[in-house]
């Protein structure tokens, strides 16, 4: 490591057994995957700051060889930077340190793959590829629209996230997938200043592809997008999502698209036995570093 | 409360914290939710006494807003009389109970909501139901028959509870869906006195739904048609069944009905980390209480 | 019991509660069930030795009566012999033990079907019905290959149990179903030797059953086949596999071919509270032995 | 098997994997272990049902030899029965059964040691016993006092059990150790009516053993007796109980006396991941069995 | 409610099921419980949320009657308040919630009694207590010191809430008991400021008893004082502590002293499936509302 | 590192996240750990093979001060090399894995902990130590014997680990402290052939410690000495064992002798959801490395 980030690294970031097929060299990596093991505005139940961890965990469970896209790891350059060292219950300044994270990671002209935490580590990371990239089309995958204006009085919240957005730019273009819950305001607000398509991914997005082609584009995927039937391990298990077969075949469309950055956020294992939840995140992962 | 209830409900009724957006005005209310927290005849695994108290928990992580519906709780006006006190092993005392209740709140003009407890709890309230709507259709979702002469020599037990309804009145309209369990007896008499629908919810429902329109209809729904994936918290995990998409789907259908009272019962939480069992339970009740 | 079997299962075999519907009558049955408990080549997470115990326990909650074949266990005279007494990490000595107990029903004319214990225990049943029938077909629903030539050294693994029958007999017929994992070179192996059907089960079984037809027929079914939500009780859970309703149906299909053997392996119940994995394990097993 | 029991036996026990070091020869057994899987009167969390099995299961984590007594199961005749098949829900037959057990094998000549259950379980088989023994002393370790006149209106139930055998006789001679809760008006009867020793049990029992020497001793163990840190699997977990090692040094002191019968119940292995709880009562019975 | 209280009540504070034998007459009351469900600065294992919930849950499994004072519910008059509605993730925040609330029922002359949440609400009601009696007493029952000046930067963490009361007052009294694990240089600290008393509670508690006889005095209980054993469910479970029976007879000296406020923190209940963590508490807190 | 175990290093280690307080310095560290995660011979349940893992994992959450040394690890000098990479049910070549390990750290001055698994790897380990100091004390804290010639016909087991150290010198110095379970025919041969202090730990430890001075030590420690209340997360939890606070008490005392190597084995996290027991494992651990 020789740029800035190698001294963010040492400072802020602590090291643990690695990603499947991580290699060791940042220089070399395209992608860079760390984590945000960040859980403090969660409502309903906390535990997503050990998704990165357990992500990580069951990735050897997993093959470096996709059958999906007859490709493997080994002959895809990508670094491991470990969990992110976040103060417990300091909001602001664990937000800043994951946008300085992500900009290093872009500014060294490299894919960030963040892995949450709860669903408001995404907005720092959105802002700092929205500095490089401000025509950049968000594509967002959620059980929930994450739209409110506060929540219980906190503007900065999982709730909120893909709100914040709007405060910084209100052109922001952003698509939502698979929700299926928030409140009336919310789907009022998305009605207008969203393409929302509830409920459903792949053919949606199927369908929208042509029109983002081209332009800079960031995934945030929250796993309750998923139905908990196949991603029981989150915090919110809202009824009625997708499969995960669902979730795949939409995740391999966007290896068209010119893909600038992504997370996978709210895997909260401690709620699924089975790992079934991190084992889905990771073979996400592993899908999203083949593109 | 101004009715027979209310004595009632201050004898034998334990206070807890409501379901999502209940409002405490009886008087208003055009819909009761009462739990009735029974499982002692259960034969396979218990746990459905703590159904009713799982649901209200999780329903603080549903939103109020049902984007389904287009509508929201706080427009309707309903009330949550908390759990039935039942005496531990008493079978008969606990089905008087539950009978006496439901009486109360049809007597009031209102649509009795049960959260069970064990199958058995469906008996008494719709015989209660019976008496003033003897016309009723019974749609009864659920895995299993329960059509046994008799269980263990038990005559109640939740393995009998549609079956002890034809012994008062052999007429009775059952409409059974999704049923995929039952001794050959059961599918023998099924097939003679109830309209049977196996493996399936949604379509034949449908179906069927011209045939009764206008008639008062009651809902008992066993959590376990929905397939153990999607309801993993229950006595019996009958592999085979529907999608809880399915059942939303199905639930739905019934804006159509004269809907007199509803059930839902077999909710085990005990066996689900995850909670997505009562997270369906509550969000079902939710699409209920906004008909 | 009168013949070789008999003293094998004094010395070799531990008693407990047997499967639903047992007969005690080893010398009329057609099918005998025995359990392999052997869970030490297993890389990931330990746990399906308690397999067989698991399916046995939740039997009780199935009923004799299968609505999909209109037919009940009453009907049917089988035998379970109980678990094999297997030595601790002695992996050899294992296989020699299940091999024996296999051949011995064999040769009794009866169809062994064997509850795992993890997947390396098919090897030495195959190996004994082999010896039998010498044009075995044999059916393979997993999510994994398992063809590799050893896996950290080893020769013997769960990871390498298809591809060692490939050793004995370079043209052993072998249909995989349902696929979705292995290595590069497994997936080329497979390519050129077995008939390979990734990802799904039913269809393109049914499309094969024809050229099947008449040939003796062993099923090894690795529950995983299955996606972990419908079987999260297994040491690998896959995403992207087939629902429980998918495996049932396909199940059914095997009612025309002519079955000599099956094994239902990788249950580890202690990963799934809901216990619906060695219930859907237990599912199976009353159809197969209703054929 | 060639006494009443026998057809007893043949009707109403289901069979499965016996106790450590069980004979299968009733007629030369002293003593006979049988489990009522009953816990339908429970108030506070169900699941004794499954304690029987569960002390079975684990037994085979046990040595047969017992470095306390210097002695081994090998030596020492009995039987395991299995478990009574217990109508659920239906309390008057199940205690009418569980007494005609208990006085089957008393009858027989034998030493009834029976599996619980809930603790209401002890009342029929201390009645079979005094039928024959009227000058028993009872020994009832436990953390509750159990002598409610009732509970919930409901004169039979586990809060009952002690103070439902007052009602047959007056003078029954009871010992009560270990008790730490219970109603003020529960304290008061046994201030008057028991020979009561709170907290401990130990010391006391070792202080009352002169007195007991030589009459007919039936023993009955609420698990709950010993602190839930050592025996977390069950009900009601109140601190402030005994050791583990304290109960094993009491069960000890019993050598001396004369044992007619005793019982192990409210084990609900479900609330302990570790089966320490059911291994405790394995290891207790154990001991009783080697007097 | 007449008071200030009143309308903080109605703005701020969550209602459920009230802890067992609660008053619902807050004018009456001496004493007033409500709950602080904050974890959002924890660095090890969240979850504490649930403890004020999991604590009135299991009070219904507990008597009324205490035999170690010989004392019921029944005769002493208090208030559940519920709990504080506090914005996840805001520290800040929160805190002024806790000291408000705890202000107002100390201005109506009543003893607060905070059930946590994790040990940094402690803070804001001891200051609050503080403002009124400058010469209170602290006793602190920990295994953690909870003096670090600040942690991972964060002056407000769980790990400074002791330290942070000598900010404000350097003369504070704190005797801290229990204690075995902390930092080299809070160790160094406490040697100094505090009286401290490492590894056990009783003893020198009796020791020091008539060194504050008549001073007020405030309790702050973390439930890690105790052993894990004893009380599994809280986020960091040191082993080495004392038994709870030790911290019974503690608390139970505390009869003697002018108690006017206390909390029973960090129960985190999610791990603990026993649930004799939330029982230990609760029995504790019966026994604080029997002085 | 320059020397022979570096290779071995790259070869057969896996790294993850090391110990709290680890450093990065092989050369200069005086004592290394290594991680042995084997569970193939298991004959209860597996699981040991998680222990490594869980111990490292839950350091995190200990201090690395010692209030009972008044040290802390920023002074010590060690090293973590990760887990040795084993064959999965392959024994022999697990246990060479696990010797040479040993000989080369020993080989290189430095004294090797061990951290199981289950405690067959403590063999090779202490006879790689043996081959270097053949005059070695062992000490052997456990609640089994583990003296049998052969467990299931194989003379490898986690129940002969002690046994197969006198197969090579009859003469080796064992001392057994904590036991309380075995054959009688173990028991027969420990009477005979080691210094046997079963049930107690502290007090005859401290008894032998002068006839051990200055003796080249090793102790090899199966966490199941503790109770399973206070170290649940093992695979067989026979009740009867010491407290932790005990454990912890003989552990200190042994900063007197002459320490050569040690293992700490058995620990399965999976059993015990709230970490006391690899919690436990590591505080011990911690003491060993500030001697």
């Amino acid at each position: 490591m020789n740029s800035a980030f190698e001294s963010f690294f040492q400072e802020h970031m602590s090291v643990g057994a690695p990603f499947l097929g991580a290699s060791d060299d940042y220089a070399q990596a395209k992608k860079v995957i760390f984590g945000a093991p960040m859980d403090w505005t969660v409502s309903f139940r906390p535990g997503s700051r050990f998704g990165p961890g357990s992500v990580r965990d069951v990735s050897e469970g997993l093959e470096e060889y996709s059958p999906y896209q007859d490709k493997e790891l080994a002959a895809v350059p990508f670094f491991d930077a470990g969990n992110l060292l976040l103060p417990f219950g300091n909001v602001n300044r664990s937000l800043e340190l994951i946008k300085e994270c992500t900009a290093l990671i872009v500014r060294d002209g490299k894919i960030p793959l963040m892995l949450g935490g709860e669903h408001l580590v995404s907005w720092p990371a959105i802002e700092a590829v929205l500095a490089v990239h401000p025509d950049l089309v968000l594509l967002h995958f959620d059980a929930h629209l994450d739209l409110r204006t506060d929540y219980f009085g906190q503007a900065f919240s999982h709730a909120s996230v893909i709100r914040r957005l709007f405060d910084r730019d209100s052109k922001i273009r952003v698509y939502q997938f698979g929700i299926r819950s928030g409140e009336r305001a919310e789907w009022a607000f998305a009605r207008e200043r969203t393409k929302l398509f509830p409920f459903e991914v792949f053919a949606p997005l199927k369908h929208v592809l042509p029109e983002i082609q081209g332009a800079p584009v960031y995934l945030t995927l929250d796993i309750d997008v998923v139905d908990p039937a196949f991603a029981p391990g989150t915090g919110t298990p809202e009824p009625g999502g997708i499969t995960s077969t669902e979730l795949l075949e939409s995740i391999l469309l966007l290896k068209e698209v010119n893909l600038v950055g992504a997370d996978i956020v709210e895997v909260a294992p401690e709620y699924d036995l089975s790992r079934r939840t991190p084992f889905l995140a990771a073979k996400i992962l592993r899908e999203l570093l083949l593109f």
